[in-house]
């Protein structure tokens, strides 16, 4: 419904407007002027005024925004009033540190499952009582439950390798930790958290 | 040395440029035509000599890029011809995760310690053995340690109250973690990884 014209640096601010009014909410405030809320996220009023523009506006001139119903429309917005069934595909630390990362958030994404090849770490289960699959388990148990996300934090050759898998238990949206672009049919989205890459943006920054 | 003009677009590409240039390498190509790393990566051929003429080439006419030589040279243009030291700010999962995840990369960035204001997580140890210690020794510790960089995964507030005694400890990046954005003077840098900011643009994407 939004996404005519929404440029991808407009989505990618999103999240951080909505992690201020959440801060805000916190704080009791209850209006707050486009000016301030620049004040405090270091972007220009003008840009913030413009992004939510494209949505609609939301602020009414002279008074500010209304920070519970931004919050909340903003949300609405980045499909957070909707809840999503994930499976994590890894079962390492990094895997169980996102799983239990995402559980902590209670933000509607629920970690269902998790799937490794390692048969060692499926005798153990992750504190929150979540189990731990053999991998080849994967496209059985995709036939049989709804499943949004799959968190994939496994090597990036493994993980190429499991896309047609997904695609046909209609996974939606893959969060891909996997240092690997990933291709995948148009109907289905990646996002990447690529962080290799982003420690040697540090060590770039760092340097000059 | 490099820095004068390169953009914020082509920094964060170079670290890509890096990894495919590494896989190649892997593969044992000698040489690559811009036009076949374009088609790998799914750049433009133009965007890849645009980007690599910002620091002075690497190519020759007709002969394409020597692989090992590209990628020995962006490794230096991102500062990974050096060593640095980290320190681990937090000691949970996420943390201890990416702790591990750092020393796997096996590319000069080694951990030295990690901090804590828990003091039961105090009576284990991570595996490869590093030490830690409670966050109020930090400072102490950074007086006789020279760190490079300190990677934040403590909370919000915890993280920003923290920001004073990296810098005085001469702590020159961060790798930040915690849902936060974080004020650093002018000669130090943050590089922020927004877990639940990507979560949340995956879920915008699903829904558009």
């Amino acid at each position: 419904m939004y996404n005519k014209g929404i440029s991808k640096a407009v989505i990618n601010r999103l999240p951080r407007y909505h992690r201020y009014l959440g801060i805000l909410l916190d704080q009791g405030v209850i209006r707050i002027s486009s000016a301030e809320l620049s004040r405090q996220m270091n972007v220009t009023a003008s840009q913030i005024r413009q992004d939510l523009n494209l949505f609609g506006g939301f602020g009414q001139q002279g008074y500010g925004y209304n920070v519970a119903y931004l919050y909340e429309e903003i949300g609405k917005i980045l499909g957070l009033d909707k809840t999503y069934r994930l499976i994590m595909i890894g079962a390492g630390r990094l895997a169980r540190a996102i799983g239990s990362y995402v559980g902590f958030q209670k933000r509607g994404f629920q970690v269902e499952a998790f799937f490794d090849r390692d048969p060692e770490k499926h005798l153990h289960r992750p504190d929150n009582d979540i189990m731990i699959y053999p991998l080849e388990e994967m496209e059985t148990y995709l036939k049989n439950h709804q499943i949004d996300i799959a968190v994939i934090a496994i090597p990036a050759d493994a993980a190429r390798k499991i896309i047609p898998i997904l695609d046909k238990g209609g996974v939606k949206g893959i969060w891909n930790f996997a240092r690997t672009d990933l291709d995948v049919p148009d109907y289905m989205t990646v996002q990447s958290v690529h962080l290799s890459e982003s420690l040697m943006q540090l060590s770039y920054k760092i340097n000059h």
